[in-house]
């Protein structure tokens, strides 16, 4: 039997790997290279540049933790802009909500959309719902462009702060997602691993950067085994909006929404964080 | 240079692998198969029959999370039997309190505490401490002789339910643990991983044993990158003291412990779970 295995480096002294069922599709984009993969134990993946985006079994984690949080601290949002997002689940968890009317999907690369669509139909199932728009830029672009105060909750799905989304960690989108927002709006984005050196001054820096903009600037994390140590952190930038103060649990149990991960006792636990990430944070000041 | 890789294999389909420096010490005592190594990422390490124990980058977390969690529920505990934890970690965390009186450790394997006290001098440093008493036999038999409520806390710190570590998953062996415990006394064991089905399998077993016998049983999680999937869980069983409602952060605070994963919203929030572990859960009654 054929013995293929995919091996991520987590550090150059940590690989993680897998055992392939069929390594089905390969391409170089303008952008990156995109390799598609059936795997035993983790279902259908992609990987861009080599490194893990999306599997079937742990998928709904990462998407489940990008979305709920901001809709349960807020349960008005009504605009909201995804950037990067390319597998569509984060779309698919936003669409969810059937008062939301406006979703704004920028993905540099339509080559990763469209594979998606075609190859992981698990989370790219949404984009055609009519209140998506899809917009195939460079996001830093896109928010410098946006009419202020033009969304309620901007989720910056990107990939790590190495290539195309190497713009997406910078003063400068932090500073345009600040002006795109709402008087209310919420920002979620990308925050790494505490747990390995370099995802952790990714995280560090990616921290101080939004905590020098906004009034509100926390940090939350879940676990996603098949992301660099599993330990997995999302930022949640606000105006206004406290995630634990303003928590509103009767309100998003209202949506009625099946969710695998997310619960409304996770919801305030997740931003509970060990002693050691709370002084990088801190360090991070 | 010397490109020498450790592997474990988190599933048949799945592996972890790290960079080693130095083998430095392997032998086969009558129990299992003990292996030393040096790491670049992970510093020193073992293994038993080839599964990770426990490593000075993040045994922190481990042993955090075993001890803290019930001295913060009941800060009056005075006994303590620690079953397994040939590394001494467990030993080393519960020596912190000056007002315990006795440790009992029972550890199948001398040969695991000898090897430790030598090779991984972090976490075996306090089992020399004149309150510990260690003793080289089956922690099954020992927990059967003990006499009744003669322990305020036992923690099982024991291998996966193979080999060895077999008989601390069984019925008899917790029983026998209610029984040895005095009338406010909790018991934390090894719960693994629900991320994968073998240790999700295991957890499930284990939980329905306990929560079959004990008056309170919950579960609580924690991030281990090391361990299979990096999402672990501990139980926690009690006869009466509830790990959330009787939890006592100011009274554990004044013992004044620098805890480095470990902390008071942590306690707390750790017995939050993920959707599908509480469903898996609640499948086990």
């Amino acid at each position: 039997m054929l013995n293929l295995w995919f091996t991520e480096e987590w550090t150059p002294e940590c690989r993680f790997s897998i055992k392939i069922k069929e390594h089905f599709h390969t391409e170089k984009s303008p952008f990156q290279q995109l390799d598609f993969f059936d795997s035993y134990e983790f279902g259908k993946f992609f990987t861009l540049d080599g490194i893990m985006m999306a599997n079937e079994k742990d998928e709904f984690v990462y998407h489940d933790m990008i979305s709920h949080v901001a809709l349960a601290t807020n349960p008005n949002i009504k605009k909201v802009l995804v950037i990067g997002g390319g597998d569509g689940g984060t779309v698919r968890e936003i669409t969810r909500y059937s008062h939301i009317e406006k979703i704004d999907m920028v993905e540099i690369d339509e080559r990763v959309v469209r594979l998606c669509q075609k190859y992981l139909v698990q989370t790219s199932c949404k984009l055609e719902d009519p209140r998506v728009n899809l917009y195939f830029q460079d996001g830093l672009k896109f928010v410098e462009d946006a009419k202020e105060k033009s969304y309620d909750l901007i989720l910056v799905d990107s990939t790590d702060p190495i290539g195309p989304g190497e713009g997406l960690f910078t003063k400068k989108f932090y500073t345009n997602c600040f002006r795109a927002l709402s008087e209310d709006g919420i920002l979620i984005n990308q925050h790494e691993s505490p747990y390995f050196d370099k995802e952790a001054g990714q995280m560090k820096r990616a921290h101080k950067r939004i905590k020098d903009l906004f009034p509100i600037s926390k940090v939350y994390q879940f676990h996603i085994p098949t992301y660099p140590s599993g330990h997995w952190l999302f930022g949640f930038a606000s105006k206004k909006y406290d995630p634990i103060a303003d928590h509103k649990p009767e309100e998003w149990e209202k949506f009625g929404l099946k969710t695998k991960y997310y619960n409304s006792e996770i919801h305030k636990a997740s931003f509970a964080l060990p002693t050691f990430v709370k002084e990088m944070l801190e360090e991070s000041e």
